[in-house]
């Protein structure tokens, strides 16, 4: 996706250590109008699929996430990283590692909001180790519905999260793919831009 | 804004204690169609005041304000509870008691992004106690930026938040508000519904 590479490009910083600061469109600032064509796109690429909810994780995953229900028009469920009292008492939970907050987080979903007869897409701002995508899966899985994609804004190829989701034979898409950092450059896969 | 109304009257489910469980169309699982016109709706009714941005606080907080940022089409910036590795060093800190998690948490800007040019609409799911409202308000104060106005997507009048606001002297706006429960019964301003 041009527009997302140009933006990463332009106000991405590397801080060392593979970590990819986007804060300022992202997730802590966001551009709105960059995150509707990050929805519009994520449409584009899972509609045929049939997707019957969008599931992501609290915190950063549900901006891109909201993006893409709204395009797509079903509704976007997020796991949360605690158990709020409005939540039933026995939620689906799964531990995934963290990266950028290094220690491990527990995901909660409501066994109200995914149903066997569901069709997950699941959608994350990154996809690197893929910990927390894994979550997300074993979440679906607990649940009884049908995994049929899984998407992420960003890609950080070389930390091979990939490789962990191919056994799952869904299609997994990136919008933008980092193959690797060379001291200030953002090398994308295919070609070199600083 | 009587489409909230309506599906806060179908959907959602007075747990007691003046807790109102909405996690199967708000902060759990969230209808992206009605979010939207909860963003229509807040920037209908905010425009004027001429926001350059909006401010909100994970979690809940993001699916509404996001939606109001595209449709104003300026950024959103979500206060965050832990300090990622990626934030400025010395973001800006307010601690606000949180009702649904039972505990004080921490909010956290980074200073990049709100600055004294800025006029800032705040945003957040509900308007209680505002105590998390207030220390938003803090953090938009601590920046610099100038407050332009306050918006809430369901009031409960009854927790007396809005008095709170008053001395703000900025319009504050709830898109649903709640007199009171009785047992099974949401009673809105004005009008009693099932």
């Amino acid at each position: 996706m041009q527009l997302l590479k140009e933006r990463i490009e332009r106000d991405g910083r590397h801080l060392g250590g593979g970590i990819l600061k986007v804060d300022s469109f992202m997730n802590h600032q966001i551009d709105p109008l960059l995150m509707r064509s990050i929805g519009d796109e994520f449409a584009r690429r899972f509609r045929t699929l049939q997707p019957t909810k969008v599931l992501t994780a609290e915190t950063s995953g549900i901006a891109p996430a909201l993006a893409a229900a709204m395009a797509l028009e079903i509704p976007l469920v997020f796991a949360r990283k605690h158990q709020p009292v409005t939540m039933a008492e026995t939620p689906l939970r799964e531990t995934a590692a963290s990266h950028t907050h290094g220690k491990d987080v527990e995901l909660l979903v409501s066994p109200e909001y995914l149903s066997p007869s569901d069709r997950v897409l699941i959608l994350d701002d990154f996809l690197a180790t893929a910990r927390t995508l894994h979550a997300l899966v074993k979440l679906v899985q607990q649940s009884g519905a049908q995994l049929v994609g899984i998407g992420a804004v960003i890609e950080k190829s070389f930390e091979g999260g990939r490789k962990a989701l191919t056994s799952l034979k869904v299609p997994v898409e990136s919008l933008a793919v980092i193959e690797r950092f060379e001291a200030d450059q953002i090398v994308f896969e295919g070609h070199i831009v600083n």
